[in-house]
């Protein structure tokens, strides 16, 4: 699936919070900045950093800009941004126009000071928060579901502590008001919050930073904590996976280490409702998900691809670069041969210009080269993570064609999108989506495949579960995931939501 | 007295309005931003356009950025500046420092739909008011006073009216909550209100554009109706100068006219509380105030400082620019000869570069240049408007003094400012306040000059009021103000405020 | 005369050269950059400044910008502009389009090391020298007249001198290829050369900073020397008044202080033709011009004006700000009363928004507000300093006259400007200029005023050299200019240039 | 191979002209904009183009910028850049610092009219070029090798025509002065010129659009050619490769189509020599150079390293991106088990800030995350293209150990790089490069490696060559290339370059 294609997510969140007192030895800002660089493939339209000496009264610093992580913070931004925590914010618009006054993170005065918020999500019920809101009398400015939440904690009532700053008790009563979908950081006086919604649907983790290994000492020194949607951020600020942020659960850092605050429970009888997408297209593939590497599933995925839908072909090839693991798997579980067929220009996305009549035409084919000694006169096997309008992959089969190709089988490694999602995922109206338009046996004539085949729901469920090893920690001691907790969304597949939306 | 030198105004307001249908003969985007090029020096950090096409629906067309008015609006933003109403502003920060965020009109979502506020003033129960929406459970999100009455605007109830969309109404309960000092503009559905509050501390009035004057039929069409700080923008945009809202009004444009709601009446016993210093520096001498020019209200202050604090002298002069008509006048009731002494160079203010230590010492040097021969030998007797840190004049009287002056007496067409203004002007502390530095006997030494004296308070307000010619239309007539309906602030002066300061 | 009306200057240039060596006590890049904002009325579309070690080897630090110096120049540029020589310019552009490669100094690389360049004016025989230039091979790559005069230093052969780098004698064959006109900074390794055309028909001055006065030893310490367009600019840096440049002269600066290089004869029988709308328009009016202050000139041209041209009038008045000299001696010299009339909102000049046809119409009256009470019912004397295409004094009579103005008189404080000039102004063609679209008898009724009436050229010449006291260095003497070395180009009133144009 | 380790491209050029008159079918701005993007991965620092109505007195329109062709072009910049033919430029800066100014394409006048070069490559004798020049007398203004040229090609004597503008004449003269390395575009009132260095260093190839495909008429209608570095680039804008320039080849391009001016001559028994790390490297894969696809050179480079290096291990796996073609046929010919280990995240590379010290020890981490799953307790072969510095794979190995691996094995599928180039690649000094830093026997120890081999310079070179199928037109027929009409250069590995350096 290439990005104009169709599904885009929302955002990434990442915060860190050093250890010890002001001034610390943790390069908070750096951190947070190389941390969103790491997430820059959730969302390429905005980033912001926000951050905090760290005390009750501390002045947040700010800056917030359009475009590249990389482009919007040069070194004197990040000079000014001092303090020992802060959170950044990476995203595309799926809500709330492109302008300046949408880039989170959020920053509110409230009465008992400034709090800064990072959003990932949508909320499905917004309509009546912010129906809500505007009848308590609240203007609001932005019009994201980010500003919504926002002030929906602001808005709580003081939980009946007297000092009127219970936000642990602010942050369950708004969770209570919102079921889904949402991962949060919010960073208050000395403490910086990470939520995660009750179904878990967007992704959280935590992560931490030790004094680096050359020292050999025993007990290793923590320089600072890390929350990340993803942890594929890690790597590159030198962070240690510690564990998720499980469904429902209030952490708390500060500099005096991390609290699992309460974990809220689900609606009875649900089962939580991470993403699935987040494996098949979103998630960098060297992220840990539920405690298995997203690369992993995607291998899973083309091997039971491979067993539900075979084909008769001299060649197994991708659609680089998301399925290339599937492809891998899936001529390997086929015994196949695996090639690269298809080269693309990673420059074109980034493109806005307005094409003349005749580039238009061309489409797709300004995104690819083809290779085509590596298939002529062969019978192509081509494996795609996902198909969503289908205007990618028509074009493509047309230059494999053209190139000299003999048969062309379409696989795809996920099954049939046909609904739309409300939790954070911009997807095409139901009409768009290709798996609509057309029945499912003219689907590959309309492609000009010589066959179609998508992965079963069962077979994506399967591969997506089967690698789970998620922990959380009780006490000092890592307890495994038990089944019924384990769950996934896949209501773009089926159409069946994990709360009502008429909520 | 310049710019560096002291208080600084903080906006300036603008609003069109189309008569007839969308879409109109009138060219409001270009309007609204000529209408602000006319309002420049009250504020020239930043400015915003919003307009709309004036249905219940309408989504609002927005443009701000920072610096001047020409270099923010480019030809292709005007053109997305759609509608047939829309407000402007300009402004420096006097409150709320200086980001994107905090850059006027604010437009917010409303039970009601979308408003949008300009707003020029200060509310000096601004701390109360805050506290009041933060305990209400509103997130605030610019630390600016224009803010804070947007939301109370969206905060007030509904009035008792079913629809719920009782705009006057709540207007009126938002004044009520805060008494000064504010001139509004409020822009919401098919209506645009102009609100000055009841002291009238900050000015604001009335224009109509008509079809152009080769028409020569009897009954002029209109075009639209236009709101602004100042009628010296009118001419710049082909505007005819109406009258004024008054202390206390709620006037309400739409394409079907114009429209007094009401009038608010004042505290018991209370004056209005005009701010004299509108006359004295702020307002550009072309404006009509009160009916009255500011350029002959400064005029007449000359001819008063003439007979209240004569000099001998050879040469009357003037600080350019704002001192030139009084000194012209002081010159006049003397019969002393008039010549400039002063070359301004009016790049300078606009430098932001930290100066080298050497450079520093420099200081007014940059800013003006000498006209030796017009003064050498000569006695001087130097005009200027007012007096803040005194910072300014102590170097140009040793400019002069080293250009070949033979003695240099100060006349200061205003009294000593010795009080801090909580009304939407930027005064520097009482300590910093020249006159409140020294005793009075001192101050001609700590200049370095031969003399000084000032205008005395009774001068002024004599001065100020004499012209008064203002005017308010009752049903088809005009009526002229009363004497009980003409006051103004002189707080900055005698720190008698025209409300309790800790109401 | 107002900024849209007609004539353009094209350029300041200012060099700075600080004594002893690197690193000196001078704050070289900010004293040029100051010295620029000082020039910033001779050119407001880009600037540049070049600095040097000033060794033979020293690399040169650039930056260079579109707009006004204040927004161009920022601390971290000038903390980059390390070096203790520089030079600077801001510009208009008369030739070469407003592109960033046409942005002065240029700076190239020639045979023995780098120079940069600065050049105020225009070369009457560009179009033999580019051509002579393009036929031996060099490609030209701005469209610029000062890429053309550098490009001819570079070229000249190396005048005898084994070492090749005797850039006195390339100056020199340099100013035998060229004869007007130009004031020229050239730096290049340890040097700093000023020259100014053998006509100095541009401006050209030398001023010296020295050790703060507070320092009373007998000896001044020289910190460093300045070259700049004009003496205005000293102000703003602490720089005093020296000399000019003279016509023809090569002066050089080094850290070892000021050498006069040479002089160059003017070809047989030519007087000087500096260009006498310096004093009419060009140079702010603090500025001294050969020995005199701008300002006295514009005064004597209103004495003048008004021995040749009384009017019978109540009110003598000014257009802002240029005339207000002439206007004030006017008055003075006839026993008239001086007053305001016109107030100029100095922020329209810098709109570039095309204005809708409404607006267009509006013309001048969106620059200037006018102060009826001033006016009304008199009959007024307008003095302006000139009238290029007269599509300003039109609309102004006409606001006056709206205004209640009885009649008005024009009275213009130079003569008719008949004929383009090719020497660095921008004229309008001959066509559009107003004195050649109408019978001179028909000109008052093409403009609707009562009357109008010139300033004579002999009125002009007289008023301009009545008070020139310029001197020149001799050893360590200063001599007096002799009568036939004073003389001024009034080509664009005569249609006789200084030299034969088909040279 | 990662970008920060060495080998850096200098540049891409793209050339487009309509055939036919003006107004042309062909969207010539549109099609030169996406044929940059398609050329992007040779140069990310800056771009632009220059467009010309194709008429001897045509102006041309310019547009550069820096940064992403993508973020320079806006629509408004292509809707200007009218023409019907147009050269494009983008680079990265070995030469010449980074400035606008040097951003190419160059455009001077010279005697005959404006000329536009925009320049691949550098050359050998710059040194010597530019000596002549500036003795000369050309100052130079941008200090690179592509000013050089478009002055030599002004310079050149007219070449005995008598209206002297005879420009293959020039350009012959000038390929004369300067033997390699160029590839070359120049556009010049009618006509653009493509030229490629007798030695053919630099690629450049020709492309032409028919009209679509759709119409099914016997005779194709040419819209227009096109010439670019790499035949890459034409799928992007809907262009059929049609052949080479040949080395020493000059080929003219108008609206009448495709004239070969001539072939000069290589200097006696000289071999051409095609830059051989285009196929290691620089080239896009899905490129043809030399009548071959890069890709399959790719290949059979694993395939020959295969031969030469065999490993024992349980995975072979690849650097991404350019490795991956060389490790499948290394796995393929070893039948060994293919598998991805690294995960890229390409966003890294763009981020120019200054890494805090914590930060900057990273390293590579901050580039590549492990999918250790994949590898775990494996023999791992890791096949990377090349290697410059060393100061990638060392840290690369790391990871992977501390990710599992047992083993890792690493194999070169190009020969040790040991000299530097000077035909426009920018390649680290000698003392920096891996190779000869330390002996061949610890070149694995120092890199942790279990062991280290390379492909020989015999199998890179039969790997390049075994491919080759490249033609020229004669008349209507393509001639295939004769043997001595092939051969690269090697100069990196070997250190003979292909011509004396002191020359």
């Amino acid at each position: 699936m290439t990005d104009d294609a169709g599904l885009r997510e929302e955002c990434g969140v990442f915060g860190c919070v050093a250890t010890g007192n002001w001034p610390t030895d943790l390069d908070v800002a750096h951190t947070i900045c190389m941390g969103l660089v790491g997430l820059q493939h959730r969302g390429q339209e905005s980033a912001g950093i926000v951050t905090s000496a760290g005390t009750r009264e501390s002045l947040f610093n700010i800056k917030k800009g359009m475009g590249l992580v990389s482009s919007i913070f040069q070194d004197e931004d990040l000079a000014k941004l001092r303090g020992n925590m802060g959170i950044g914010h990476t995203r595309y618009s799926t809500i709330g126009c492109s302008e300046m006054v949408n880039i989170q993170p959020f920053v509110v005065e409230t009465l008992h000071g400034l709090i800064a918020v990072a959003h990932n999500g949508e909320l499905v019920n917004a309509k009546q928060l912010k129906d809500k809101l505007l009848r308590h009398g609240v203007g609001l400015s932005t019009g994201t579901d980010s500003e919504l939440i926002t002030q929906l904690l602001t808005h709580m009532p003081d939980c009946g502590e007297p000092n009127g700053a219970n936000w642990v008790g602010r942050i369950k009563k708004a969770m209570q008001e919102t079921l889904l979908s949402y991962a949060l950081l919010i960073m208050h006086g000395e403490k910086m919050y990470a939520v995660r919604d009750v179904f878990g649907n967007r992704p959280l983790c935590i992560g931490k930073i030790v004094k680096s290994s050359e020292d050999t000492s025993n007990d290793e020194e923590v320089l600072g904590w890390i929350y990340s949607s993803e942890s594929c951020a890690f790597n590159g600020i030198g962070a240690k996976y510690y564990r998720e942020v499980l469904p429902g659960e209030i952490v708390e850092l500060s500099k005096d280490g991390i609290k699992s605050c309460c974990i809220l429970p689900r609606p009875e009888a649900k089962l939580p409702a991470v993403c699935i997408f987040e494996y098949v297209y979103f998630s960098r593939p060297d992220t840990i998900l539920e405690g298995q590497r997203v690369y992993q599933v995607r291998q899973r995925c083309g091997r039971q691809l491979a067993k539900e839908a075979p084909a008769a072909a001299d060649l197994v090839s991708t659609v680089p670069e998301s399925a290339t693991p599937a492809a891998l798997e899936y001529a390997r579980e086929l015994g196949l041969p695996y090639g690269e067929v298809l080269c693309k220009n990673r420059y074109v996305g980034r493109t806005f210009i307005q094409p003349s009549t005749r580039l238009r035409k061309l489409g797709v084919a300004k995104k690819f080269g083809t290779l085509n000694e590596n298939f002529r006169d062969k019978r192509i096997v081509l494996i795609d993570d996902s198909i969503v309008r289908g205007n990618t992959m028509k074009p493509i089969i047309e230059l494999l064609r053209k190139g000299g190709a003999k048969e062309v089988h379409i696989r795809i490694a996920s099954p049939p999108i046909r609904y739309p999602c409300f939790m954070g995922i911009n997807i095409p109206t139901k009409e768009e989506l290709f798996a609509n338009r057309f029945p499912l046996e003219e689907l590959a004539a309309q492609l000009g495949a010589d066959s179609l085949q998508y992965l079963s729901i069962e077979g994506l469920v399967k591969a997506t579960q089967e690698g789970i090893e998620n922990y959380v920690m009780e006490g000092k001691e890592k307890k495994k995931l038990q089944k019924n907790e384990i769950g996934h969304c896949v209501a773009c597949l089926t159409g069946k939501y994990p709360v009502n939306l008429d909520w």
